[in-house]
């Protein structure tokens, strides 16, 4: 029996992606990494009620300058949930000096957000017969999310594949890409460089101003500024 | 040291149970089965553009006659992703006249749904701190949909725990439950039945009238009125 994702691959060479995509450095630097790769790049962001709305309007001029097929955003509601300094009306942490991540789990964690994120994505990738999902998260710089690990992700792609149509025909499977997750800040902002991407482009912060502009103090700030100087590239951020 | 959910769980001994609910049969049973196990029920259904939105209707009465804790209706749009005549315009099959099911995999098969739904209980379930997820699947009577295989609720499962913050603490889990995955729909209506869940509250079929009065031609209305039959049961649905 053939199926109907043989019939379309059969008549159809270029395989298709669809690239979780937050307007950040990682997610950014996915989407790079998947284009390069030769995926038709179907782009999925997601509006969930975060105070950094600004994002968004990142993602969309990144998703245009990389030519993707489709840019989708999702709106979603985590308010509900409550609990975390993304959503919720209290203060991102910035009563550190140094470039230490504080201990633990962030308080910007939203509960259960990357499987919510994977699970549209999997639908998406369902109805387009995708070929892959690509997600930016990093086990080593955001260790303290658990929805970034290694075995978190390789479990995700196992029921992924026992979740959909596409699994049950048994032929052919929906990969989850994380060509980051092993990188360090420094890594992927190289590989992103030597890609073309135009890192002034991405919005990191936790906090930025209406303009876009970074509070250089949140987490994420100080990652990203010792990512550009541990990797020897000058920082094109625009701090406030 | 000492777990938020332990704090919790050493002055509180009722266990909570995120139950999934869509109004029909199965998963009413479900939530009687909870409340008849002693959790406190915290409710979760979905306004999805499905056509029959009169489910919600239902839905919210059950969640009421079963004194749930809470129940909330979360608005997500899955018709961006076609494809199911659940909730795009094509014509629900009606076309046998046997209570045999049609081969393979329904075409009211909605993309990830199941997958989608879980990752929303999941979420609550971690602000919650909640012990369960209920889910009225059956791999029995649907076993041509994916998502309600043992395999896939075993992932899930899996999933889960190393998914949220609960799962990093790693001293304490969310369960996936599924009371009904291997009981046919006489089972299911005998077990509810004992436990006093009014049937004529519940809503199953795909097409119903504006009233919510049941088609009696589909898949779904099939498979219900042979279970009551089956039981041994007096059928109280309203066919039009």
């Amino acid at each position: 029996m053939t199926t109907n994702r043989e019939k379309v691959n059969s008549i159809q060479e270029t395989p298709k992606g669809v690239v979780l995509l937050s307007g950040g450095l990682d997610s950014t630097t996915t989407l790079a990494i998947a284009t390069a790769e030769g995926y038709d790049c179907y782009v999925m962001s997601f509006q969930y009620g975060q105070r950094n709305n600004l994002e968004l309007r990142f993602a969309q001029n990144i998703a245009k300058s990389f030519e993707a097929k489709q840019h989708t955003i999702i709106d979603i509601d985590l308010r509900i949930f409550g609990g975390s300094a993304l959503t919720a009306d209290i203060e991102v942490p910035k009563d550190y000096s140094n470039t230490e991540l504080s201990e633990g789990i962030p308080i910007t964690y939203v509960p259960a957000r990357n499987t919510i994120f994977l699970s549209y994505a999997l639908a998406w990738s369902e109805v387009l017969i995708a070929d892959a999902i690509f997600i930016g998260v990093n086990a080593i710089d955001y260790s303290g999310y658990p929805d970034c690990r290694p075995e978190y992700i390789q479990t995700y792609e196992k029921l992924a594949n026992l979740a959909t149509q596409t699994g049950v025909e048994g032929k052919t499977k929906v990969r989850i890409c994380t060509p980051l997750i092993e990188k360090t800040k420094a890594e992927i902002i190289q590989i992103g460089t030597s890609l073309g991407v135009d890192y002034s482009l991405t919005l990191s912060c936790y906090d930025p101003d209406p303009e876009g502009r970074a509070c250089g103090k949140c987490d994420s700030c100080h990652l990203r500024r010792k990512g550009f100087e541990d990797a020897g590239i000058p920082d094109p951020t625009l701090y406030r």
